[in-house]
């Protein structure tokens, strides 16, 4: 299922630098990672010159627990920009990556073999966080809306005959990992009703935000929820530079502080105080609006060759065009299978990664593959859809 | 208990930078912080340049679960070095810190609910961690040698008579917190011998080893055990930086295999690449040993002021000086408590930690006080401690 593993075997006597290794002339559209041209190396050597001149040892000692002042500072401002509502002070804790950010809510919010709701398809490396904990996660169906209210409401009423109530929801509502399908604000709203009647918290995944190409992103849960039931989980690795391990979260000021004094920010004061100064000097004076405006503009591109790449070769190819995130997910033809035409695929010269593995027991579409976009530019991506509507073709035929 | 809630509180309406924030005139020896004229701040800009421009897009983008190559082939060497036995291929983990590496192996190496025996006095605040996770925490008794591991294995007896195990030990045997004592030679062969004999791990915290002011460090547990019972936290927190939170830990390869599997790796890559690569550039060409000597010196000069201090104001004080680390653990006057002295102390100008803070259970020494010498220069340092053997004297007169 993980990849990752599948690279560090692969490269165990040669130490990579990297998670992805690229040892082929395989086109291998199953990493969601941005393209190394996508990465701002010049403005990051300004911005860490920036940190160490302007906080001297202060960059460099342990950080305040819940990230440092001019990080939280431009972020309270900066979500008011691209949400409906700005975090209050308390509202905003600095983790080292949505991976962190969930996993730190597991550990300090969650008990063991506590329940979680979660739609499938979804981040398979996220259920993979949630039941190292240990919790038990049960499937709720999704549809072209997206996560069905209803067969949550129905899957809290079926706990409740057992005595039980699910703990959380974790859902990835708006551009999500792997269709880049967002929520409907009907069912945003059922949730958020949903989840104050039964005392569930809501994980609300919300990294790909900003990376929107049409119209604009929607509200988050986050900000349509009064009753302080939601964490929405935000990184700067899908816009700035996942190697920075930073991103934050946003909740109410009860579950920051809970979350702030554990132990593992206690101890270590912030979780990445070094990074987060450097974003804050690489936010200043516009630089980050101006480096996700021009990457939001390639990723389009990236998005467009892709999509007609598909159209081209495959004229009755099903799937949504994705107006925002990283990824393109495709339905096959009637009688294929994604894991069956894999191998051909990658004869072929194309990867991808099977729906299923985005599945959860028996919520698994094994007609579904999903292509990501951000890694490559737009004329591999093209040549990476013309090899994939080739194999289809071929396979159908 | 938490320094850092005390000063999360205080500061909660001016956001602060760093977790210790000086805000009165009271020489503050409760904080295990460098000071800030110990950080290097040159030399880490001239290592994130030139990471930025020797790895270029690769310094930024998802990094190798494991660490990337860099830091991990420096560190294979290094380790050798500082301790009596090096790493082999998939033997060492990049961390983001020693606390991160501490909580990734509860979360993914221990069962809730599991036994883990701890030699109390200890650090607070990884016990905080363990507790997160939640497990239940076993006190050991110690003495001037260290942990008894006699005592331990009576613990072990007793677990064992109600059909439990201790899933693991938390030792801190090398100038540990907050006694900078170390475990003796036999007992470590001890302690090897009885985590072999009860399939127990053994979590060695092992952050203070290069900081070494007399003779040398004793090799490491981990480098003793042959059987892979041992899991070593390190840490560039202590040597290079804390705010870099960079860490790493040596276990045998099947460990280090389950730790960079779980979710949180195998979702966001390596824990701190950007980070560990501008480690690697600082460690080239001999920067990190030039700057850990020099360190150690400006270290010791600190660890010789406060003795000599106390000495000068207390010529009974009862203490062993330390031969490495970052505390200085002071036994009080018969009569006298550390927690009932500390308000007298700060009036006078002085605070420090009293010992039951780093009690478990019953196992908790009230006339102890521990004093970091971390922080502050020399001249300093024996201000405060002039200030506290006069609070003391006062107190027994």
């Amino acid at each position: 299922v993980s990849r990752g593993r599948v690279a560090k075997l692969r490269t165990v006597l040669t130490d990579p630098i990297l998670e992805f290794v690229e040892t082929s002339d395989v086109i291998d559209l199953t990493w969601g990672h941005p393209g190394p041209d996508l990465l701002p190396v010049a403005e990051m050597r300004t911005a860490a010159n920036q940190a160490l001149d302007m906080y001297g040892p202060d960059a460099l000692n342990y950080g305040a627990s819940v990230g440092p002042a001019p990080i939280l500072q431009w972020l309270r401002t900066h979500i008011g920009t691209i949400d409906s509502r700005a975090p209050a002070d308390g509202e905003l804790l600095i983790t080292a990556g949505a991976s962190q950010g969930l996993d730190l809510v597991c550990t300090m919010l969650t008990e063991p073999a506590d329940t979680i709701l979660v739609p499938a398809p979804t981040y398979h490396l996220a259920l993979k966080i949630m039941r190292d904990h240990p919790l038990r996660i049960v499937p709720i169906e999704t549809d072209a809306h997206g996560a069905r209210t209803d067969a949550m409401a129905d899957a809290i009423l079926r706990l409740r005959r057992r005595g039980e109530r699910p703990r959380a929801v974790y859902i990835i509502p708006t551009f999500g990992n792997p269709t880049s399908l967002s929520l409907i604000e009907q069912r945003r709203r059922d949730l958020v009703e949903l989840a104050a009647g039964s005392d569930m918290l809501i994980i609300e995944d919300d990294v790909y935000r900003e990376l929107v190409y049409d119209d604009v992103a929607p509200p988050s849960i986050w900000s349509m929820a009064d009753a302080g039931s939601v964490i929405r989980l935000g990184s700067f690795s899908k816009t700035l530079s996942p190697g920075l391990r930073l991103g934050f979260l946003t909740a109410n000021a009860s579950i920051v502080d809970r979350l702030a004094s554990g132990g593992l920010l206690d101890s270590g004061g912030g979780v990445n105080h070094f990074a987060a100064l450097v974003a804050a000097r690489f936010a200043d004076q516009g630089g980050y609006l101006r480096h996700v405006t021009w990457l939001r503009a390639q990723l389009a591109t990236r998005r467009d060759a892709l999509v007609a790449g598909l159209l081209g070769g495959l004229p009755d190819a099903v799937f949504d065009r994705p107006s925002g995130g990283y990824f393109l997910w495709l339905r096959l033809p009637p009688g294929l299978t994604a894991q069956k035409l894999r191998p051909l695929a990658v004869t072929r010269g194309v990867d991808y990664l099977p729906g299923e593995v985005f599945g959860i027991d028996e919520i698994v579409e094994d007609d579904t593959l999903r292509l990501s976009f951000s890694l490559y530019p737009p004329e591999r991506l093209a040549e990476g859809a013309r090899r994939l509507s080739q194999t289809i073709s071929d396979s159908i035929s």
